[in-house]
């Protein structure tokens, strides 16, 4: 890490070991999968075997005649309203009527144990109509393909509109454009989805489940439910992994575990396997990307004109939220004066998508950042230098019109990626060479073809740190602390752990604002019955909002510990400093264990709620407005390796510099970097969900191929720390900016390397040998 | 129920069915034994067979060759302190070096069953030195008795002083003096002691148990296990009944399964036979009780001179609360301005006594009012007119001279008793002829005796709500209200319901406040770690602690949603009423529902947390100050019929007249006062645990004897409503006051019946024919 990331004086900024360490390593953790219950009966989805057709018939006979069989859940058993749509109301719970999609439940059978359960699935014979399917959104734009819902398929539309675009490419000297694909991205988290619903006292229900949202799943239980959701409690379990995947799938998953729990009255846990994981899920948006920039002579960006096709899958489910920040993003972090940035939801009868690390930003930032260098290899200017040319800065403006007045770090990434990677000698071709096995030098483009080429990319992004001007109405978080008679503390909060450090930090910042020790402080996972709906855990937002509500709630409980305090030792109750368990004042000094006992005696309340709401962004028709209070920044490069023979990519060395507002674990930071890059180079270069009608041809992790531990380069962390006024102790989002920067950056080091531009993700061995072999040909 | 128990316009006052009603009907309601977790290992206690010896070892060889042995838990083993004291540190959880009694546990074993960890533990080898022991606290208090801890026997005293009491009986025309003896009575809840401890992630441990005070549990678990209280959550489940005997004991339940559960890593449960039970859990304690009272001629009390001395068993538990209770209240509902009672608490080796609804009350009434009543007979006087002629009212002092200013519904009770009971007629023997059968008539003490004597009896009490001067740094609560989008609320309280019927109170109070429906609100058990330290649910404290910490959440979102709906009607928020609903402002309405969807839209938080702490109480060293905010009072008047042949009492009729500030719900009043009274009867005539040495005779409901529903009279109850100003809508406490005069009233009416005064109880059938016997033989 950098040289700001350690802030010796507190807790804060501290490499703190991760407090759900020891649970994980040693197995203790409780996953989802680890509970069981007395009496607990299992579910399985019936799935429909086709990717579009009209239900005329569900038959459970075969399926009664499972042994174990307990139930058959079909749409007509469902109490409440047979509806999931996250955004949109547009996707039943169980697809009674018609199937839109492979992955749709037609209904749940209930047995006595999963293979039980399965087995009654598979028995269950439904009476299907087939329909034509569409599986390409931009076929599903043309007026006689297939219609998956009322309506047009292209459903949703967002714009950022600004200055004259025209007169912008008037103004260019060079003009590139380019159209960009992406495919399907799977999450890959290491637990598959699942919950457990248990019917409860008082007419209520309790989900656990592994998830990022459980305020989301809390209304789609009561809904399917059809009850109060004061009855409906939702508990998140140790969630191994997300990123994005869990964020409204568990809602579905959640709500079937609930409806077959309310029909049997028994606990009911519905687990899925990797298959059905992939089939069922949501996955990054498959994009189309048609990306027009033109520059000035000198490098200055003058008008983007950019066309995006997202592929929305059976149900809209997250694509409003995503496809608003791939728009609103589109230029990359730069700022142009002219733009014409136009998106599109479009159904198709494949996988529904929806939020992936990054948010419907990489599919973009794989065409701005791509386009920018052609630009500067045009013009002869090093793509660093053109970047830091039109970055965004203190005083510029974003695409959507925003003036930025804190808290860019921006250049400063760019210059330190470069200065820390060797950037400008490696580009040059001056250093890095051919080590003793013969291998080449880096800008081999240039020279005559050895077998191994090397280069180096870079990437620049920005991210709009929270739900922004589409989402505020969720954007709200809240906490709730019990500071104890010996001075321990535990924490209730609404954002999840998910693997990222939550839980650590959390803890952190309250031990720095009452000055107790760390390992005196817990923090629960979420549960819907304590803290008040908090919003997603997404969007880089759950450190900054969540932070924000406990240490708002820990300041309330230090207003009244310093009340004691001075009250004890004198001095002012505003002078009364928190430190290393005591509490200091008027030269003498008191232990916080002492002060809550105190408090205890003289029944006195240490226990508060705390709150945070994003503060007020816009946007208008045009796109035009304050779209995000903040936004993180980051640039990445990465270094690579091509072998000319077999046209396979290896990445070297990936170097981040992340502008985080400020640092706040360093340890669990570079977790997040490392993840985060790790996944670039997957979406750069292996990860491909290849499907064929309603069939996933890769279902599972030998077909699907995700970067191991041999794939993964030498990854190098650098925090830039560029205080945001409201975050917590100054910190911003670092969740998602990791995974955004580092495909493109491959993709421009495989440029640099090879001279061959790539247009569609990911960059696979064969497409590199194919393209090789035709320009041999040429 | 009375004419003023009805208050039709809102939930608060009206019938509401009970919360929990359906959950108990049909069997939903889970207990803690009903929960199974995986992994879970059962513990069972070793049991010294003896009530007195020094420890020289455990083995355990022959335990562990029995099948399903996990392991054997001694004192040795307790990571934290081993130590349980709830008041006094004298009890060590294991008795690792000394036996006090014949139901300390030497240690823990756990097995896969409850079968087999009963059958290790009684394969464990105990090496004891038995020691001479005493039972009976008198005995104790010799100065050549055995210690049973190092110091006095009489290790606790309490005085209240008051005025000259030799003076006050040189005054006086008519003294009378007697000892009272009472017995151990036994809590014969429904659901025995029970716990359930789960390791759980981040070093934190969840106990589930049947209790009253999951914060006393809270903190011997943290004690036992060394572990900071922020790692230990306590979550009550379904509690079948406490009536006291659930307020300390569970600690020690709940700290054995802990200590099981850490050393073995394993989820281990602890539930007690019916027989455990006696042996383990507290009793009422068994008091000697000698009572001096003074009297004009005309009937004014003069001075009262009381010697109380307590039988504490074998550890102090909880008797320095229950003695002072006992002490501050000895001289009964009356002004006596002369007063020198004295207390002492004494140990012996014999099971704990403990908290007992009444709470070492009904012990020193049935002296009170006993002596009263030959007081009133000697001189002549009707028992009720004396009573009213001496009883507290609005301006008078209490024996602490605490000066009572508001909320003394008492005269009224002693009139409603009466003239509902049909005292006057029944007491002159005017009424209540023998019916056909050819019983008797009442007072059938001065007329030749028949075979079935009648008679009426009063008793009346006071009683101060909530903790007092002794308990002042428990005595607050807390709330944390969840006011969802839909409108619906969830409640999560520190005080326990445990059969009472709580939850339903509170929902009510909290649809009042809000305007929603009662069917909109859900009210959690407690869990630790969401509601901050509230105390115990003790002391008729609970209604009133806990319902004024919801209504303080309540009101905070009500401000809240005031303050949108005056935004959206017009009006000031001040005036918005909140009905059936709906808000009202400024002559327009909009549903409380659609209002917290506005709160939701605009993140305005609508959680709270509420806080009550109890005014500021005080005792002094002679007994003197305001030793409680608030005090309820009430009049039970029993009509018997005796067998003079058998001996047997029958209890006809009790009429119970009961001040309790305001009647929140006429059907949950009316269940409390029914059980209480029937607790009564069975003080009063069959309940007697019987022991020998470390023996308990009776430890089963075979043996100790109940009263069943054929034993149960026509219960008249009749609600007063005195308001407390600082109550919840004006209530104060009623769980211990309908099982306090009840026994005494009987007793009464028995002296009433047959001109015999019975100084102990319980009256039994045996002890009746015997006094008869005698008296015929006279």
């Amino acid at each position: 890490m950098g040289q700001n990331a350690l802030h010796p004086s507190g807790a804060v900024g501290a490499p703190v070991r991760r407090v759900d360490a020891d649970d994980k390593v040693t197995g203790r953790a409780r996953y989802l999968d680890d509970i069981v219950l007395p009496g607990m009966a299992h579910a399985a989805l019936v799935f429909p075997g086709v990717p579009h057709a009209n239900v005329r018939g569900v038959d459970d006979t075969r399926a009664r005649s499972v042994e174990g069989f307990v139930a058959t859940v079909t749409a007509a058993d469902i109490p409440g309203e047979n509806q999931v749509g996250c955004v949109d109301r547009d996707q039943p719970l169980l697809a009674g009527e018609r199937v839109r999609y492979s992955g749709d439940a037609v209904a749940i059978t209930v047995a006595e144990s999963p293979t039980a359960a399965r087995e009654a699935a598979r028995a269950v014979a439904l009476d299907l109509e087939e329909l034509e399917g569409v599986f390409d959104a931009e076929k599903a734009l043309m007026p006689d393909a297939p219609r998956v819902h009322e309506g047009d398929n292209a459903y949703l539309q967002y714009r950022v509109h600004r200055g004259d675009v025209d007169r912008g490419f008037d103004e260019a000297d060079v003009i590139v454009e380019r159209t960009f694909r992406t495919n399907y991205q799977e999450h890959s988290y290491l637990e598959p989805l699942g919950a457990l619903a248990v019917p409860e006292d008082g007419g209520t229900i309790t989900v656990y489940g592994t998830m990022q949202c459980p305020y989301y799943v809390q209304k789609a239980v009561a809904g399917v439910l059809g009850i109060p959701l004061a009855r409906v409690r939702i508990v998140q379990t140790v969630t191994g992994g997300g990123f994005g995947g869990k964020e409204d799938v568990p809602n579905e998953i959640c709500a079937c575990a609930a409806v077959a729990a309310w029909r049997t009255g028994r606990p009911v846990k519905l687990v899925h396997t990797r298959e059905e994981d992939f089939y069922r899920s949501s996955k990054r948006h498959p994009m189309v990307v048609r990306y027009k920039l033109g520059a000035t002579r000198d490098g200055r960006f003058t008008a983007a004109d950019i066309t995006i096709i997202a592929d929305a899958g059976a149900y809209s489910t997250l694509t409003p939220v995503v496809l608003f920040r791939s728009v609103a993003h589109a230029t990359g972090p730069y700022e142009i004066p002219n733009v014409r940035t136009d998106g599109y939801g479009v159904y198709t009868n494949r996988q529904t998508t929806g939020a992936f690390r990054g948010f419907g930003q990489p599919q973009t930032i794989f065409a701005d950042e791509s386009v920018i260098d052609e630009i500067a290899d045009t013009l002869g200017i090093d793509p660093i230098e053109i970047r830091l040319a039109n970055c965004l800065a203190v005083g510029k403006r974003t695409a959507t019109g925003q003036l930025l007045e804190e808290s860019v770090g921006l250049p400063e990434t760019l210059e330190v990626a470069r200065d820390e990677s060797g950037w400008l000698a490696k580009r040059a071709g001056e250093s890095a060479r051919a080590g003793s096995d013969g291998r080449a030098e880096p800008g081999g483009a240039s020279r005559p073809r050895e077998r191994f080429l090397r280069g180096i990319g870079v990437g620049a992004i920005y991210y709009g740190v929270s739900l922004g001007a589409k989402g505020l109405a969720l954007d709200a978080s809240g906490a709730h602390l019990n500071l104890y008679r010996d001075g321990s503390l535990r924490i209730a909060v609404g954002g999840t752990e998910m693997g990222q450090g939550l839980l650590t930090v959390l803890s952190q910042m309250a031990s720095d604002v009452l000055g107790i020790p760390v390992a005196s402080v817990h923090v629960d996972h979420v549960d819907t019955s304590v803290v008040p709906d908090s919003g997603p855990s997404v969007a880089s937002r759950t450190t900054l909002m969540t932070g924000n509500a406990v240490i708002g709630a820990a300041t309330k409980i230090r207003r009244t510990l310093a009340g004691v305090a001075s009250g004890e030792l004198g001095g002012a109750p505003d002078e009364v400093r928190f430190e290393k368990g005591r509490a200091l004042s008027n030269g003498k000094s008191i232990g916080i264990e002492e002060l809550a006992e105190l408090c205890w005696v003289r029944n006195i309340n240490t226990a508060e709620e705390g709150w945070y709401a994003a503060p007020e962004s816009t946007f208008d028709d045009n796109g035009q407005g304050d779209a995000y209070a903040v936004y993180s920044f980051a640039t990445q490069i990465a270094e690579v390796e091509v072998d000319s023979r077999t046209g396979e990519v290896h990445v070297l060395r990936m170097t981040a510099a992340h502008d985080v507002g400020r640092v706040l674990n360093p340890v669990t930071l570079e977790g997040q970097l490392q993840g985060g890059v790790l996944q670039g180079v997957g979406m750069a270069l292996y990860e491909s969900m290849k499907t064929d009608g309603g069939v996933i041809l890769t279902p599972d992790f030998s077909t699907y191929i995700l970067p191991t531990s041999l794939d993964t380069p030498e990854i190098s962390c650098h925090a830039i720390e560029a205080p945001y006024s409201k975050g917590p102790f100054g910190a911003k989002g670092i969740g998602e900016t990791p995974a955004m920067p580092g495909a493109v950056a491959i993709a421009n080091a495989v440029a640099h390397a090879t001279g061959m531009r790539f247009t569609e993700l990911p960059i696979t061995a064969e497409a590199v040998r194919l393209r090789l072999a035709q320009e041999e040909t040429a």
